[in-house]
């Protein structure tokens, strides 16, 4: 006899692309190709620089850092919003080992057991694990793939709101979907939460990778709202980093400063080196910022028009971030992607996609979805949907 | 109107060294000397091979690790640990961000909220903290610095058992009082688990500080209590390097594990860098270990005689890591430290001690000790003890 593991871990869901990572791992065993369009790992170098500046770390001793993180990364990282037009101070910045360690802290911060948090699904699926690490309840909110996962309207929200509703959570360019939300969209959240009182945590880990005409647009410029949100940000994507786990929370509410700081003294401090290699990053030259850039929106355009033109899929163009939903012809794409994985090969080749079901908080929803990263070459998105398309012929056949 | 933090955190507390940090610096301002004996951020410089193992990286990106940590860190990590003749498998290991992590990953993982964990105090503080994260209660049991903090009789962990008791955490050797617990202790400890069903978390960072003549035993070796142990460890202490936030959870519970791995997955990745620092750190010399363990000792013995040389003050002789706890002839010890940092100096000289009382999951205990860390040269401690001694006279003369 031996003690058993906590309730809550055990029905914690283990994601679809998790429980998939294995049968990925035995096709490439078998000598298939396995083209991974699943997870958000970027094929593009990390700025020279930021590599560099390893190589010039002299002291002595890896020290802990201040626990809110080193002042000069801080006062770095306000110069970065204040080209985006934000106004904020270094002091509403705490650094936290990733935008992941930003999340638990928000909800840690703002949120205790019971209370709700309405999130637009399908949505980033580690929310709901800090969700139940912090004993919050998600209420999700229906985004369809018809208006390309547009924002419902006001009264959808007002809807799911109840006494103990506290805050609304948005990832704004989304992950999964890529959609990115217009001012109306944005302005009308704000409303509700100032009307309803609601923190508003706002993920624009996405922020650079944004394809429409129009700038970006962050909450934090919002001022009916300066005290409601909670942004949560990352250096990861931004510089093709993601290993330094480098994130922030910053927010004006005081008081949810002075909680954010407890919980960040008693991880003693958010990884040392990752923020000189974080500092060393925010003034990466514009010209690779550009071509990042460009090269996401070839990508963006190459894959969305290669899936629309695959017979029976739909996929709508996502305006940022660097993920696309796709409908496809099969009645359940978790077993469409296990198939793909366990079963079908082609000329020695098959695609590893995400089950968009990990990503909606109930069961049920986006059954014929798939989430696509195209963080590869267009010359391996050509050769994955070229494989796709195969498998999809032979899934149709297939009984 | 805006909307207010969490209960949760409002309510957890603030660490007294915290709380004086500020006081600390104003002293500073006013141009007063301050030695800081609060916290354990040693003065010894890193191992100079794992700073160049920086200078090394030539990845062009610096991706994701895996969640469980970078596999050849693990098998270094199983290398270690043979050393002490402790049979684990480096699947059996997950690293994490600092030991911190690993306690939170641990409670989540084995306890439900409203489940109890039995912790000997004083403690480290920030147990309590990563306890509220979880939603856990701490069942305190008193050590008294008359015994030198050894742990109590079997049976009065009994007393405190009920039906929600899910595990013990001990701290070995200990963070704050340098206790090392013997065999016979830790054969205790692990039959209530045994018999009581319960978890035993075993933190063990100060492991290679261990001053008694006995080879230091970790309840990892103890046969009946194979599943029952959670191991939490760190490079921190072990080589200098507590920037680079790299610990590890290790259990050979599979579901335990099972549960780690989905909060580790949650969090993506711990960080990238740190791991290769700390692989590079693990086959650190020898006498570099000999070195600082001989430097500790020698400020250990300084400290312990001159500290019981000051009249009315006494510390016991801690076994293993690098602090000791001090009764001092006040009768509040955050009362008497706060004075010290905003009334008192000597020769333009103060010192910074961490009142005990932060370390007590309860108030009015050790209301007259402090911890001291002894991370600081001898010459440093020799003019800090006789600030402390001018202190303590001032003090007793003062009304």
């Amino acid at each position: 006899m031996y003690p058993k593991a906590s309730k809550r871990g055990n029905s914690m869901p283990s994601s679809p692309i998790r429980r998939l990572a294995g049968a990925a791992r035995d096709a490439e065993r078998r000598g298939t190709r396995v083209y991974r369009l699943n997870i958000g790992q970027p094929d593009v170098p990390t700025p020279p620089q930021a590599i560099e500046s390893l190589h010039h770390i002299t002291r002595k001793v890896l020290e802990y850092s201040p626990s809110e993180g080193i002042e000069s990364l801080r006062v770095k990282m306000a110069e970065y919003y204040a080209r985006f037009d934000l106004d904020i101070k270094p002091e509403e910045i705490c650094v936290t080992s990733g935008g992941s360690e930003a999340v638990l802290f928000g909800f840690l911060s703002c949120l205790d057991p019971g209370d709700e948090v309405i999130i637009p699904q399908p949505a980033y699926a580690n929310y709901i694990t800090f969700a139940r690490t912090a004993g919050v309840t998600i209420k999700p909110i229906n985004c369809s793939i018809e208006t390309g996962f547009a924002l419902p309207p006001v009264s959808e929200f007002e809807k799911l709101i109840t006494p103990a509703t506290r805050a609304i959570l948005i990832c704004n360019p989304n992950n999964p979907t890529g959609y990115t939300y217009t001012r109306e969209e944005l302005e009308a959240i704000a409303s509700i939460c100032e009307t309803h009182n609601l923190f508003l945590f706002s993920d624009e880990v996405y922020r650079e990778f944004c394809y429409t005409d129009q700038p970006f647009i962050s909450v934090m410029s919002l001022d009916n709202v300066r005290k409601n949100v909670v942004l949560i940000d990352s250096v990861s994507k931004r510089y093709n980093e993601c290993g330094i786990r480098i994130g922030c929370l910053v927010t004006r509410n005081e008081e949810v400063r002075a909680n954010v700081m407890k919980f960040a003294q008693a991880r003693l401090s958010p990884p040392l080196i990752g923020q000189l290699v974080a500092e060393a990053s925010v003034d990466t030259p514009q010209e690779y910022m550009r071509e990042v850039f460009n090269e996401y929106l070839e990508r963006r355009n190459f894959l969305i028009d290669r899936l629309n033109k695959i017979p029976g899929v739909y996929a709508p163009m996502p305006m940022g971030a660097f993920y696309a939903i796709a409908a496809l012809p099969v009645e359940d794409a978790d077993e469409f992607c296990k198939w793909m994985l366990e079963e079908f090969s082609w000329e020695g080749k098959t695609v590893f996609m995400a089950p968009a079901s990990g990503f909606y908080c109930e069961p049920g929803h986006g059954k014929n979805q798939v989430r696509i990263a195209y963080v590869h070459k267009i010359e391996y998105l050509a050769e994955a949907l070229e494989t796709l398309e195969h498998a999809l012929n032979v899934y149709a056949e297939r009984r």
